[in-house]
């Protein structure tokens, strides 16, 4: 059976494989594959911050369907393979590696405080961080060396990663420039994906407004995750102009519970 | 004049160039030479916390004069000339990069608690970190990244500070396993040293149990500012048992100020 074309199996019967703080991953219709369902909880602040916020699940599974899409389609390996419903995508089974791979084109955030740069400062040249996946640490930030030194990652993985990364970058810069938005940073994952014996780096997790920070050019209003992380409110009606921006919504479309509309 | 038989300046009339926590730099006798002073003086969590502690400085000059003088004798290139006087000696003055480099074998300190290891742990392999020299900022951890970013080294320099400091922490963890210590980890400086046109990087400022941590072997006992950090007492003690292992310290000699006896 082609493993793109997934059978149907009832919400009630699916094996949950994992529930994290904005999503949920579920048993997928082949070996190899998971269904990635997004909720509507926003955390902040090692999940000390916690609400659930009406439409934003449904938001992110389409702007990250969208973004995932158009990376396959130039070539960058990744764990998506389609978007099944409203709130679930299928995607590959990756073996996640326990980073948060953070690029930043412009100081915001713990770089801004860290390193006492303004918010808002362009950066010399894109730099990219990485912060060790762990809740109960807090994500500390490690470099090259913790990374290879505790096996988390190899040199040659390294490499890959950041090569990713910063096609990715590139790609998601040009792609919120043509739609008026400024990326100031984003935060990925990356897995391994195993072809038989083959193992490849891909891109997974998520690409939304909750794990990048994009301003608008011209008032430079926050359109992610910080309007929740600073109550700045207004954040479904971000992700709903970041998604309309990028084609995704019809004008006048709410992607509410109630009865969004989305269009593809 | 040979700049390195300095004529002696009185005390009274040298010119102070900058006064650190634990040290104090002056003008030396030939363009190119700086006088390191080492103070009394003991400082930790970015200087909250400050102590003198009589005789200190007289046994890091000590100490840190044996450690340079043998990895100017393997080749290393460092900025120390040679000792002084009881509390000073004469070096090369560089461009210092405004890195701390610390190289860890065994986990403890910041990474310890950090990364969640049990301090004492051995790690799988030796860990070279930088930390951003800016004592307002408190010294924030910082990756090759930043480094190259805002042009604080070149990736170059970075290369050649990371084999530098593989270099100094063999020669330092084998000098201390030779008598009866184990170099868990260490913090140096490098800076750029001219030569006419030519630039090389070499390693400046200090080595001693203020910037050393040193436990001894069969009982595992701090000898090292960790006595002073978390209120262990007897700092001097622990330091003038490395400066005698090292046969820096004649048996029963005392460094104090009222009146030390140093050999060599
Ligand atoms: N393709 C994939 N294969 C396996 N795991 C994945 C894949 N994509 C994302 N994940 C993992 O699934 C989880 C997504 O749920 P999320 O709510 O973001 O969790 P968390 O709270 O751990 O960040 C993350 O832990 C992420 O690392
Ligand atoms: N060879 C050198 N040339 C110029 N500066 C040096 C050299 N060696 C050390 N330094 C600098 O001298 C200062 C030593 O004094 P210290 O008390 O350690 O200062 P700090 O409080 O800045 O750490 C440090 O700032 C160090 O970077
Ligand atoms: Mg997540
Ligand atoms: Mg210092």
């Amino acid at each position: 059976m082609d493993p793109l074309k997934p059978r149907l199996i009832p919400m009630n019967r699916r094996r949950r494989i994992y529930e994290g703080k904005a999503k949920v991953l579920y048993e997928g219709p082949e070996p190899g594959t998971l269904i990635q369902h997004f909720k509507d909880d926003a955390t902040a602040f090692d999940a000390k911050k916690h609400e659930v916020i009406d439409g934003k699940g449904v938001l992110n599974n389409r702007i990250s369907e969208y973004i995932f899409q158009n990376l396959n389609d130039i070539g960058v390996p990744t764990h998506f393979i389609r978007r099944l419903n409203m709130r679930e995508q299928l995607i590959r089974e990756v073996e996640i590696i326990p980073l948060e791979i953070c690029v930043r084109n412009v100081a915001a955030g713990s770089l801004a405080t860290r390193l006492g740069i303004e918010e808002g400062t362009q950066l010399p040249r894109s730099i990219i961080e990485f912060y060790y996946k762990n809740d109960e640490l807090h994500d500390p930030m490690v470099s090259e060396e913790h990374i290879t030194a505790f096996g988390w990652a190899s040199p040659q993985e390294i490499d890959d990663i950041m090569a990713l990364a910063i096609r990715v970058n590139d790609f998601l810069t040009g792609l919120f420039l043509g739609v008026g938005i400024r990326l100031v940073d984003f935060k990925m994952e990356c897995g391994r994906l195993w072809e038989g014996d083959m193992m490849r780096i891909a891109v997974a997790d998520e690409f939304s407004p909750d794990s990048c920070r994009l301003w608008d050019m011209k008032s430079n209003d926050k359109l992610d995750k910080d309007r929740f992380r600073r109550d700045l409110g207004g954040l479904v009606e971000a992700y709903t102009e970041v998604a309309r921006r990028l084609g995704i919504l019809q004008e006048n479309e709410q992607p509410r519970a109630s009865g969004p509309k989305l269009v593809r």
